[in-house]
């Protein structure tokens, strides 16, 4: 239950007749018209509702409070679950008519939150509901979904797909994963964090999945051809915004296989925040974080939002992180580029505290 | 893969410029515009491009074809996974604003998938798009929950809330539930179904999850108002209409602890062609159906509709089949009507052949 995170992917004022204003004050999601405080209200209200006493035999859950990942211990076997869905991402899918990258999405969002708790990931189910199904952009999903089942060596093993056009405004996409511990494999919660772990980072391929809101929000508003390519670059804007979620299953097998992974953080919705969920009774300093490129770099210009508020909605350049022992570094880093991850590097270390703390950015956040 | 069903709850022509036209010739679902074949046809696309080899050790998915839940082996138990989604019986709950019935929906929806496998529910997680988060909302969607979970003895175990109000028009809600199978019992799948079988029906609480694209036409086109109640009844029909799915875990596990089911059929959308998902060799004959009464007689009457129609579209009074050995009836009937189910009945048996055939009606299916 305490798994159910509340993740706000939408925006444009809820009330009809909000207007796209102008650009200054900068565009935070609370301007979008995002209300975080609402969600959790509501979420809230929902979950002490759905609350309810289960008999003994159906299984019993594993308390993981505020984590990535929901388990449960189902006769000799801890099963993780995970639901995500691809967001407004799917806008963009639409507007350059290209679904192949939301269909990785999909089962990305889903396997990176499994392997945050150190389950292997096993079956996926995926959940369309669309206005109109199209046979090609059926095709184009699937097809990503079988790059994202590959990598992260899952199995589709069901889904549902319904047509529902007074329900839906054109398609949406989300998924459902299973995870399991394999050879008495524990899953990682971050508990057992203490003072003098290193973090250390394994980079994004872009935005992933979160912040679509506000980035399609500053396209508009600034007018912005995303058939054109940033300076320096060769891609399309377009296609480096739409570069499917990275997943992180393969680097973080590798470490769990050779027990080194103390915490596991997947940087989604939230940003750098998710580092509270983990442990609130450390703290998380992050200070050899590599300076934004590219896309971040972009971003940050064109919203002119300040640090605390890029580095709590965007990834920013780091899409997962894991903590080791200190002695266990250079073998982590070097299991880590053995498994694929060439970028993976030592962005900061945990220390006596609470929350997260970048000294480069002078942000600090204390609670989720 | 093969567990992935399309169901069309959808309707109102996809194209933009369909007028509601007069209520003749019959108001089916393919003439509600949604196009079966399409459906089809796009999720045969998807689930062909998403097709991959998963090296060993992800768990090991069970062939189930065309059944109502995937199953994979991990470890040491076998789990089968469903979702499903509310559909567009949310836009009724939001005409009357009464969240409570869709709640339990999503559950029952799902764990009545499970049961028909044979697995006992253990897990669900929801996900809700939805425009605005409005907290009495989720309040009584949490409360709905709440039933189900209870009736099901199923644990809440996470959730995905994504505020989305580019991508749905008010709210969508779905689920995915997770069941095992315990002590050694293995799926149930129908295929050992022989002639002589017997078939017993329990009862509907009403439409369930289905047609409700159909329904609110039919009282839109009729100008019904649904704050009265039908001649003999005492709830006004929006009520009636709204009734949650009935859950049906509770008998499905007394027979499945007595190993008396031999096939189990959660009759949800495509009605009795459901039947044919269990087993293609022999024939379902249904000559014992209870006449429609109720709200099955009110909408057979007002649509207008032939059986054939009728029984592909809508549960019509039996929402759930068991086929047990012919020397067991008595005592599952015994089972069923101690874990409640005091309507349960026998409505037909297995013959040789193929198909579902309904004498009374003069109804036959061939194929799902």
């Amino acid at each position: 239950m305490e798994a159910h995170l509340a993740s706000s992917a939408g925006a444009a004022s809820p009330s009809a007749g909000a207007s796209s204003s102008a650009a200054s004050p900068p565009l935070t999601y609370a301007a979008t018209g995002v209300r975080q405080d609402l969600v959790a209200l509501a979420l809230g209200k929902l979950l002490a509702a759905a609350r309810t006493n289960v008999p003994p035999g159906s299984g019993q859950p594993v308390k993981l409070p505020g984590h990535f990942a929901g388990l449960i211990r189902l006769g000799r076997e801890t099963v993780a679950i995970t639901t995500d869905n691809v967001g407004t991402k799917l806008l963009l899918a639409r507007t350059l008519d290209r679904w192949e990258e939301v269909g990785e999405d999909v089962v990305a969002v889903n396997v990176n939150d499994l392997a945050a708790v150190g389950a292997r990931p096993s079956a996926l189910v995926d959940y369309i509901a669309v206005q109109t199904p199209v046979p090609s952009v059926f095709e184009a999903i699937g097809k990503g979904m079988a790059r994202g089942l590959r990598e992260s060596r899952c199995h589709l093993v069901g889904g549902e797909t319904s047509v529902v056009p007074d329900l839906v405004k054109s398609l949406d996409l989300s998924g459902t994963a299973l995870g399991f511990f394999p050879h008495g494999r524990s899953p990682v919660t971050g508990s057992q964090l203490r003072p003098g772990d290193v973090l250390i980072g394994l980079p994004s391929s872009g935005f992933h999945a979160n912040g679509y809101t506000l980035i399609r929000r500053l396209l508009e508003e600034n007018a912005v051809d995303v058939t054109r390519a940033l300076p320096g670059d060769r891609l399309p804007l377009g296609q480096r915004l739409l570069a499917p979620t990275r997943i992180y299953t393969r680097p973080v097998e590798s470490l769990m296989d050779a027990r080194l992974a103390v915490a596991l953080a997947h940087i989604s919705g939230r940003g750098l925040r998710n580092l509270i969920r983990l442990n609130g009774k450390v703290r998380f300093l992050l200070d050899q974080l590599p300076p934004p490129e590219g896309m971040f770099r972009w971003v940050a210009t064109l919203s002119g939002l300040p640090s605390e508020e890029l580095y709590q909605t965007f990834n920013m350049g780091i899409g997962f992180i894991v903590a080791v022992r200190p002695k266990q570094v250079d073998r982590a880093l070097g299991l880590l580029r053995k498994s694929g991850e060439k970028g993976a590097r030592v962005i900061g270390r945990i220390e006596k505290g609470r929350g997260v703390y970048l000294p480069g950015e002078g942000v600090r956040y204390e609670t989720y």
